[in-house]
């Protein structure tokens, strides 16, 4: 056996128990959202055909995907010849399998290979982790869950104005009063394009204002330049880049720069049912922003776009999405509309501890320790503890007599809100000693009295 | 783009939203247990560098990890000589990573990498997947959730008896009430040896009397013979096998037995210490059986072993685990004592299913649809699908349009046990009409009286 120094690979990570917990806390706000619209839970495997991922994400994709050798006796299967060739013709001939890039193309399998079962329209979520081979970073890991929600199998604009509601919902119940939803519409950016007279280039025109953010306009007008974009074209551009301000005020200024691309049309009808949706509804904390330079990378989007920013946190978007017209295509059934959206869950982690925003006392698990004073006080407490736990209150006996010390050294590194101290007096008594160890308060009290405090301090 | 029907790995499995929410029923009662009882949880990543896996499950084990391919130019790194040596050698050259294979070695990783921070005794629970690359058959799968629950840095007893009062408590809940949980000694197994002949043999002896349910008596004498145990050795064991009875009848038989042997000796103290402790609380369905064949082929168990047998299903073992004094020296910290134990979540979803035990009602997570006669029906419905989830009601509506009974085929395949139609009738009156989807029943009641009725329903 290896005595070496065990770690774990790069870009992943060991979550403890007080982290676990918060990031259950966040799950749970979510799945909690999804279930009240409708949505229902579905799991797939870690691991996926590699047929069934390869050529989804592009070449650059393709080479983050974590392939799984096979096992047995792969090596028989490599001439020398293949190693000339390289990895890339390679890998084939010994992976079959992968762990799965994100939560969408496996979600696209299962709606394809069940058409025949599922309710349409279908509304999933899924919350797992995927995997990429990605350079680790800061806030970029190889190993990261992501909590999808989408509706497959209708047009209907009532999906993107609950979409915006969910984020708002989750959102504001994780305790945030300052974020931005901010929506486009791909049409209104092919729309774009042609009023700017680069008629049909509108992929490339969102590939370079996705980065707007990020490098600036002049390095957008650039790479625009770049790609062969008229210099007419770029400065046409720049007052529809500027265009801010009221969602009121800028429609209609919209309409009369998009009157003659039927693109553009269909973009500011669908905004405006969204819009007429939302109406009927109250939003919580949202801020609703129609940003005409949203782009999101994703060529798979064909209707609206959102992408959520947190205004008083330094974090870039925590939730995105869109509508797209073709999911299933890629597995031989075309035609199913769908639109869905994504949580960044390692993102609203952050930003919850950034601004102090995870709930009291939501780490504790245990919530009683019985000191273990000696033999007899040990027995005493047994069935003390089984009380307890029957009750619903999380409890533990120490398993050892040892010095109290190390006992409450114990209690304080698991944030156990209480101790219970029973010495021979307490037994005598039949009144037990209940430490609080935030405040250092202690109190005698029955076993019915403590159910009774317990009870009433953990619902509060 | 590939256009093949799409396909998942031999051995995975795509869980429905049905079975998500039976499994999950599952995992929280065992969470809810776990936390009771003072464990804390714990995730590692799913991926371990192959160093940390390799050489923990033996020969057999070690080809069942799933290895992961090197990302980049792996193939640049092998030599014709590599191809020569076979697959065994040539793995490590373009393999670092590996999916884990249990819970249990990453939870001894994460001890070692954490001994300073860690507040031992270290409870933790550990709900994750594994994989492993066996073949597929009924009931055994590559992919498959393991809940594993371990006390480290502790020798108390009391610790096997809350092993013994989680699994009680977890199937209870569950709903089973014809259970056993088999209990021995790994010094018992030693001390069984030393009397019938065979000193020092108890590895072998465990491995061969291991197999006793599913080859039986003969085969396993055969085993034994060929593996050199003596005629007269196997002669000796024959009655002890038969050993069988009450607990406290086979104690003092056990006590005559081995009374020449130290580890017999201290097999049965410590079975006496765990009972005395269960003596002080209360076994709720479980029976309790000291057997003397039950081995447990895992050859790190030192103490106390457990397994857990549902009598009125077919079905294997459904939990066991055991003692094991040196579960961390595998990474150069020797002396840590543990104990765990695992439940099986596929068997036990198996059983539950078979005898009918998942509650009624439990799978429904959309409670309510409103039926979308028209524009205007959905435009009134907005405010109500608003209503009702702020109150806690998981509800949709249905985004389209289209005929009523395609809308209730819908409502149907989820499940939906409530149909909210809101017809021009009903708009000019606010009287809604609730139709009850199991029993047919209708009633127009106001929002008001709708929100209490279901809240009463559901809370029932």
């Amino acid at each position: 056996m290896s005595k070496d120094k065990p770690s774990i690979p790069k870009g992943t990570r060991d979550f403890g128990p007080a982290t676990v917990v918060k990031r259950n806390y966040i799950f749970s706000v979510i799945k909690r959202t999804f279930e009240k619209f409708g949505f229902l839970p579905l799991e797939t495997p870690a691991m996926e055909n590699l047929s069934v991922l390869t050529g989804k994400y592009g070449d650059e994709g393709d080479q983050l995907i974590f392939k799984i050798l096979n096992s047995g006796d792969f090596a028989g299967k490599i001439t020398p010849q293949d190693l000339e060739k390289g990895s890339k013709p390679l890998t084939p001939k010994i992976s079959e399998k992968a762990l799965r890039y994100d939560l969408t193309v496996p979600f696209a399998r299962y709606v394809v290979m069940n058409r025949n079962e599922v309710a349409f329209p279908f509304k999933r979520y899924q919350i797992q982790p995927v995997w990429r081979a990605d350079r680790p970073q800061r806030g970029r890991y190889r190993e990261f869950y992501q909590c999808d929600a989408d509706v497959v199998g209708t047009n209907s604009l009532l999906c993107e104005a609950e979409i915006i509601l969910m984020m708002d919902e989750v959102l504001s119940t994780l305790g945030l009063d300052d974020f931005t939803i901010k929506f486009n519409h791909r049409g209104l950016l092919a729309g774009i394009a042609e009023a700017i007279g680069a008629s049909g280039r509108e992929a490339d025109l969102c590939v370079a204002i996705d980065k707007l953010d990020k490098i600036g306009q002049d390095a957008v007008n650039q790479e625009l330049l770049q790609k062969g974009f008229t210099q007419d074209a770029i400065n046409n551009l720049q007052p529809v880049l500027a265009l801010t301000g009221a969602i009121d005020d800028l429609l209609p200024k919209l309409d009369a720069l998009l009157q003659n691309s039927e693109e553009g049309k269909r973009g500011l009808k669908d905004i405006r049912s969204m819009l007429s949706f939302l109406q009927s509804f109250e939003v919580k904390q949202a801020k609703l922003q129609l940003d005409v330079t949203l782009a999101r990378g994703l060529s798979y989007y064909t209707g609206c776009i959102f992408e959520v920013k947190v205004n008083n946190a330094q974090m870039g978007s925590i939730s995105g999405g869109g509508r797209y017209d073709n999911l299933t295509g890629m597995f031989g059934l075309p035609g199913v509309s769908g639109v869905g959206f994504s949580f960044g869950v390692d993102r609203i982690f952050d930003v919850l501890e950034e601004l102090n925003l995870f709930p009291e006392g939501s780490q504790t698990i245990t919530q009683v320790l019985i000191a273990n004073f000696d033999e007899e006080s040990m027995r005493y407490a047994l069935p003390v503890l089984q009380a307890l736990r029957t009750m619903g209150i999380s409890t533990e006996l120490y398993p050892d007599s040892t010095k109290l010390k190390k006992q409450m050294a114990y209690a304080d590194q698991k944030q156990i809100p209480f101790v219970l101290l029973i010495g021979s007096e307490e037994m005598d008594t039949s009144l037990l000693n209940l430490r609080n160890m935030r405040t250092g308060e202690q109190q005698r009290l029955t076993l019915a009295e403590i159910i009774d405090h317990l009870q009433t301090y953990f619902s509060a």
